[in-house]
């Protein structure tokens, strides 16, 4: 079971609709997956999940669970001042052991609605998953100026569809 | 007026106790400052503060209002999984217009339990500061394996003392 | 005397364009300048000026004697394989003693055929600048596809111009 | 056949030693390997090698061509300057088509004098292998202060032994 990210707590985000789009193209391959979406986070998890109480708040528990039972991930990354976004960020800061990353494989997404389609903001979060043990896929598209690239919730922009595509196929045998 | 950021919410946090050393130095040449510690941040601000709720935390507000009213800036960056805090990225994604950042200066000091001391961490957070406009001073002391290196609530390390005396003079130059 | 190093050893390179554009805008400022084009370094330089052999080339120190010299630096710098190009980083590795970098102070203007502006490139100069002591100027504007934004050796893109100009205003204060 | 690049020109290299450990480690598992020692490049290289002299230099060709026929590679990145050494970028840089990186694999060894062990080195020598479409193992030993952690031409570190042993166990099945 691939675990697709939504990597943000932000309501009505696009990156939930770029995790639909990327459902449909693993499903089209034949392969299973399942969206997490940031916003199902506890409220309170920054204090209720992390450091001592880590472990503790069954809300969080519930998501770090289905990481762990992830064959790989994919995760959708929004840029959040060039970087990615701090709740993605704490949301892996919460995880107890055992570690649900080491040894897996993931692939990125970057979506941005400025110019950059969130290079750098993969680029940290390679260096976060690398460090704990996850490969990444060196494939990762950059979807910038997302709103200008869909309409009617689905994406128009052919190259983008096209790198995706090759993303999915090079993720399932990656 | 110089603001001191102790980059975590984690209760008894090392950072916040450097943050009380750098005071110190500061105070030393004569130089007023307080110290911001994020473990005052609302329990729920990452859906409270955020996104279309930015700007409505009257919590929040305050220490917003507290980066607003900085002359410059330092910041206490805890290494947490080879990147800044997560919390400390979300504190930054909150931030409103009127930046409080931008034309800004600031200094950053890392500090782990391991042996890297936060040297990536800072990396990207200066990828983050830079794009909002905020210069960040060169000098970057990482503080190590940070518990055994001090005791009684006091850094033992010659070394560290000598890289943390250095950056202030130089930041006060900055 | 600011110096402005065009990053390159490229024959006919846009960033030795480029560097001449930010000499004009310089000029317009009051601020004199004079441009260190990387095509000047010996063909043989990453033997002859590197490692046992630091300090013993001529035409290499000239170089760095320039640097020395400089009261601030700008780089312009084009994106070769998402990074900064090989020989660019080769130069400074070649500096001898005394540093001609510590306590200085740069910007960084990114340059690229691509989408991405030279964006990570000029992240991971600053993270070797920083390293090296010299302060990093926050805007790094990112002169994207550049080929499409110039005609006749001429800047044609109003919003770079701008960036440029800003840029410059902001570092002649830094 | 994994290619084994020893990162860097510099006459007698620790690097090009971490090259032959990891040559033996391999040895051990049974795995056929070879090294490339940057030392091998034509000391002009970044003029005779690069740009519209690509492809056109004998002696860089017959390094090249060891790269394309490389199944994996294994790259031993000495820290110079907080990140790799300008000649390995230049020699990435000089790469013609076919890419010799394109779906390949690679695992990064760390290696510094100093305390950080190369860590940005291989962050950054990461944006540049996953931008050329090379994946990069997750485990980056950072073999920090080598010449302390070495007698006599052999790793006296039991930990940099240890996690030497875990990379090339992981490399072999990535």
């Amino acid at each position: 079971m691939i675990e697709i990210i939504s990597g943000t707590n932000r309501p009505g985000a696009v990156s939930a609709m770029v995790a639909q789009w990327y459902q449909a193209l693993l499903q089209q391959k034949g392969v299973e997956s399942q969206i997490l979406d940031l916003i199902e986070l506890p409220e309170d998890f920054t204090v209720s999940a992390l450091y001592d109480s880590s472990g503790t708040n069954k809300g969080f528990n519930a998501l770090a669970e289905r990481l762990r039972h992830a064959s790989k991930m994919v995760y959708i990354v929004p840029e959040y001042n060039n970087s990615f976004p701090g709740v993605l960020k704490a949301f892996i800061d919460g995880m107890d052991y055992p570690s649900p990353f080491k040894g897996k494989k993931c692939a990125l997404v970057g979506v941005s609605s400025g110019v950059q389609g969130g290079g750098m903001a993969m680029s940290h979060l390679t260096d976060v998953f690398n460090y704990l043990g996850m490969h990444v896929l060196a494939q990762k598209p950059r979807l910038a100026q997302i709103e200008k690239n869909m309409a009617n919730g689905q994406l128009t922009n052919t190259l983008y569809k096209q790198l995706l595509e090759e993303q999915v196929e090079a993720f399932v045998r990656f």
